[in-house]
């Protein structure tokens, strides 16, 4: 038997990841079940179980994969010398959403409003899109915290304040845009900067 | 046989309405099933699908409930005889949202999101959630034409984006209430006022 490396597991546990997405966005998550995933994914049940014991598990890792990517434009936007303002940053946020949601295999954004539902009536979901959800949230406090130390923003107000203002157009801009389909980074931040005026 | 008055029907299709929201709530809109409906209602399958031919439907009425409330809410923002600016505008939307959260009969704001689940796999779904998006977005791009005219927004930017971004704090603020549990319209307004000043 060869020896399975770990770049052969990490290609094998993206396969699943992919396939499940491919599922999900086709069916929803309810009516996608693990045998599903398993012949979208082309390998064996054993070796998919090997690596995801349930849908859940494999919706936090969709998710993962697109926060991870997410956490390094934030490294991005905080590397920047200049003032940092939220508008720019926001900015930077959306396009590096709109950028993941046109990849090839599937709109990954069209699995959130799933894990939202899921949450609802599922406990782990629930933890999970706490833990995500928390993540995401401690990257617009950074971004606020900086832009405060830089003179953009009032630093008087409550950090946590604004970050949830940031974050909470974010959801805003997906739903809009899977649902609505008119909005853009552009007309989004267009419209954030007149209210900022 | 009594004659069924009017006032009969609705207060029969608001115990419906009723029944599916505490189901949809207590185990999410895909484990709900109309028999459950049915059930908990306490009327025959004969009276609640005189009303509802499916469970899309009754989501649709839960939905339309919430959003006669909010037309209503906006009609009182607009009535205000003062420059009306966007940052009143949601606030009052947002106190709005959690004063119907906290009605008796379960937290209304927690269907939503399995509403923009359902809407990523379901055609019928979908077009529901496009015309209820349209409508509260329409309150806002009345709102915003509102306060341009008033001077406290830029009038040559199109009042579009600005409802965009408007009505897109608004399913942020709903989830971050439902998931991270740490927003308040004061909170959530103090941030966006930190951020136009």
């Amino acid at each position: 038997m060869p020896k399975v490396t770990r770049e052969h597991r990490t290609a094998r546990r993206d396969q699943i990841v992919s396939a499940a997405q491919r599922c999900v966005n086709e069916r929803g998550f309810h009516k996608t079940t693990m045998a599903d995933v398993i012949r979208e994914s082309g390998l064996s049940a054993g070796a998919v179980y090997s690596y995801f014991k349930s849908k859940e598990e494999i919706v936090s890792a969709i998710a993962d994969q697109a926060l991870s990517t997410i956490a390094e434009s934030f490294e991005g936007i905080l590397a920047t010398e200049q003032p940092l303002t939220p508008l720019a940053a926001l900015r930077a946020t959306l396009e590096h959403v709109v950028r993941i949601a046109e990849q090839p295999g599937g709109d990954i954004t069209r699995v959130a409003p799933q894990a939202w539902a899921e949450a609802m009536h599922n406990e782990s979901s629930l933890s999970i899109a706490q833990d995500k959800y928390g993540l995401l949230r401690g990257h617009f406090l950074a971004v606020t915290r900086r832009a405060q130390a830089d003179g953009t923003v009032d630093p008087d107000i409550d950090p946590e304040y604004i970050a949830q203002v940031l974050f909470g157009l974010v959801p805003g801009f997906v739903l809009q845009r899977l649902i609505l389909g008119d909005v853009t980074p552009e007309s989004f931040t267009t419209g954030l900067a007149a209210l900022l005026k």
